[in-house]
């Protein structure tokens, strides 16, 4: 961490200053958390009241608010530039520079890039090529003819099986299994048959896994995590399952066998996808709930099994008044039972 | 992978060719996905529309099928036949022959069978006995006095803990956590004491155990998984339940303590069997469902709680209704008001 | 183990023998498995009948049970005395004394308290301190700069990500990942940006956390679990979030990001809280259940999302009825009109 002046945070993100460019800012924090000192951000308006509270000497916020209680830093988009200044003011975590360990197990025939760190306890298998600026960390497992691009991170214990393939800028969260065989088998006399899973996972540039997460090879079609997906903590995804450019999976998702999300989808936590279909683009799916069918671009769905959103919004309210309507129901049927008997 | 006729593939699974046996088939491909020189196989009758425009030179089916498109591979059940000629042509996985590593940690009074691989970095601790015939990954874990068969996988950071009992046959995936003590606590004055968890788990021969599983052991009984079960990525097991033979559970199933499953139940994807209950043999239960009572043998469950499939197939289908139920019984209410009042 | 009279174990728990004080027993085990020379236990009220089919010799329940077929020992707590029973009868689990290995990887510049075993393989980095009497299980990775009270057991593959700080008595089980940053990203021209990680978690005395669960270090907030929690396996717990000290969150439950949990909720399995609200103290969830809202101390919640929980057994109860329902609204419908065609 290294103290910046307000004119300096605003520089590094285009912004614009209302009130002292030279004022100190140590620390960044939530509007309610902040401290004299701190720079904070206001970028989801039902929180704009706290404003007239927050002791932040200075906040990020957008063109159309104003204050007088503090400093402000004026941007287009506050959420993003709180981002930027957070890394601006901390980085992110810094690796050991440690080169290939004498303790890790690395195969002759494996080839590693430059300024790439293998620590302790890690296995490099045959055949595998590692990119430029990777960090492998203590207790991983690179299996047989895997490739990983350049500046990838590998946390302690993650697990990637044979002929994966990584892109570049890939990070993998600690205890992660990347390209394990799928559950799938031929069950026959009552005995269920490993299928062979002779396929891979990919996964493109910029894709993030989780922590336990796991990510099952295909059997005979690639499982395929698309450009800057991010994928959640305790996510399960399917062998042969294809997750678009730039999807969100939320921790605890699962995705079944050969499902098909398109680009940019958000799966709330814990949904699920059910196998052999279609999600279109920019999907959005509420947590907790389940996709059975197909869906098109754009939809909001939710429950399980999903339906449109607001559909099932309205759907949900009422249910807690089920019993109420049953009760309802039935004295309208005696009603008219006795209207009928005075006919 | 090897080339393979026709002839030849059909002779590994005693099935009969309809056109030319000498065809070179070179790859195995979904129906949509193959191109010439691939089999492909037909089990599911709703693809069958799709003989008539994959690109497959062969296709696998059964003997009720026809089709003048491609050369036919008829045998009695297609899925079997698929997931054996897949293993024909290219396998399963080869593991490295490296006997016990150097640079594993074993301990001298553990013993290991003839032809057993421990691999870099594993631990065997006291007293611990390895079938032959095992390949046991790097990070592998395995605690005192645990006794584990012949020709088992245990793949990279699987974990098993002290005096567990693993039959033959069995593979454990990547990062899977076999025998930790169970959720097991005695609240008293505010404070939760750990009950000592002095059983232990059973995998029994040829069980799978899906990448980042938990299966605890049991506090007073042991936790067992019957022969040939197969259990998913990322399902816990609860302390001293016991899943019959057979059973197949989805990734992230959660099955609690002391339940008992029968022999060959099928529980779907992120599904729940609460605790102290017993459930018949082949009972299925739908993706997201909770079984929270007693089943019978050969039901069919589904929803949360579960009720049978086929009720709650139509009561989901009722349930986006149910805000236009609500107002037609308003509205039921006015019209019988008004016609009361004219009485 | 080691055989005990009765009376020793009634000594042990400041109870009373109501029987033969020298009886010996052997071992310990529930009502309906339990052998001549076991002691069970009768902490619910509804398994009393099984007193008189049971072959326990003993069993411990509380000063209102009577019972003429086998010798009792009463206390106040049955299940908190058959912990305790259990415990003086066999202990937990016995960790190897083996000093900081030769094999481990540990920092020079990290400081190790008395009496702590550090076993093969582990990595312990810069500045780490650990405190006295503490087990460090093979494949345990604990990051630069994190602290770790006393009488901590770490299980094998569990890791620690740097600046955590772990209280005394805590346990973490195997392949549990704790501190890994958390589920963020700003989202910028179609590029989901990291945010920086820059708070801790803090996991406070007595914690227990699950196998292969993981808990999300904060982004500008840290991520407190309070004291004495204990965490089910496979739990995902978000950036931020605090759980009060006491908690129970069974296996798969998941918290959201900055989500606030009073002291001793109960949440149960598979169950979740989404982000940003307030839980008060005591609050029990039912499994698969789903809080989508703040709720008071001392509510009993249930249903996704989350009612009252009578409220959501009477529903729920009700909702199986639902195509039932239906017809009745209609055939009401059908025999109202027909009645105001009369009119």
């Amino acid at each position: 961490m290294q103290n910046k002046t307000l004119g300096e945070l605003a520089e590094s993100v285009g912004g614009k200053v209302i009130g002292d460019e030279n004022l100190t800012i140590t620390n960044i924090a939530p509007l309610m958390e902040a401290k004299a000192g701190d720079i904070s951000f206001l970028s989801n308006k039902k929180y704009r009241k706290h404003l007239t509270t927050t002791k932040a000497s200075a906040v990020i916020t957008d063109k159309e608010t104003s204050s007088s209680a503090q400093a402000l830093l004026l941007v287009d988009d506050p959420y993003y530039a709180f981002c930027q200044i957070a890394e601006f003011m901390f980085g992110h975590r810094k690796h050991p520079s440690c080169g290939i360990s004498e303790k890790a197990s690395v195969s002759k025939t494996a080839k590693i890039g430059e300024n790439s760190n293998i620590q302790d306890f890690v296995t490099i298998s045959d055949n595998v090529e590692i990119g430029s600026g990777c960090n492998i960390y203590p207790g991983v497992f690179v299996g047989p003819n895997t490739k990983i691009g350049d500046n990838c991170i590998l946390y302690p214990n993650a697990v990637i099986f044979d002929d994966c393939i990584v892109g570049s800028g890939v990070i993998i969260q600690a205890n992660a299994t990347i390209g394990q065989d799928g559950f799938g088998f031929a069950t026959h006399n009552g005995e269920h048959h490993k299928i062979p899973h002779i396929s891979k996972v990919i996964l493109e540039d910029n894709v993030e896994i989780g922590a336990n997460a796991a990510i099952e090879r295909g059997s005979l079609m690639d499982t395929v995590i698309g450009t800057g997906a991010k994928i959640g903590d305790s996510v399960v995804i399917g062998h042969g399952a294809k997750i678009g450019a730039g999807c969100l999976l939320v921790p605890q998702v699962g995705i079944a066998g050969t499902a098909e999300l398109g680009q940019y989808c958000v799966i709330g936590g814990q949904s699920a996808v059910t196998g052999h279909l279609k999600v279109g683009n920019m999907v959005m799916l509420a947590a907790g709930s389940a996709i059975i069918n197909d869906v098109e671009d754009g939809k909001i769905m939710a429950g399980s099994p999903a339906i449109e959103a607001s559909q099932a919004k309205r759907a949900y309210r009422t249910f807690a008044k089920l019993p109420e309507m049953r009760q309802t129901i039935n004295k309208l049927k005696k009603r008219l039972d006795e209207l009928e008997s005075k006919q």
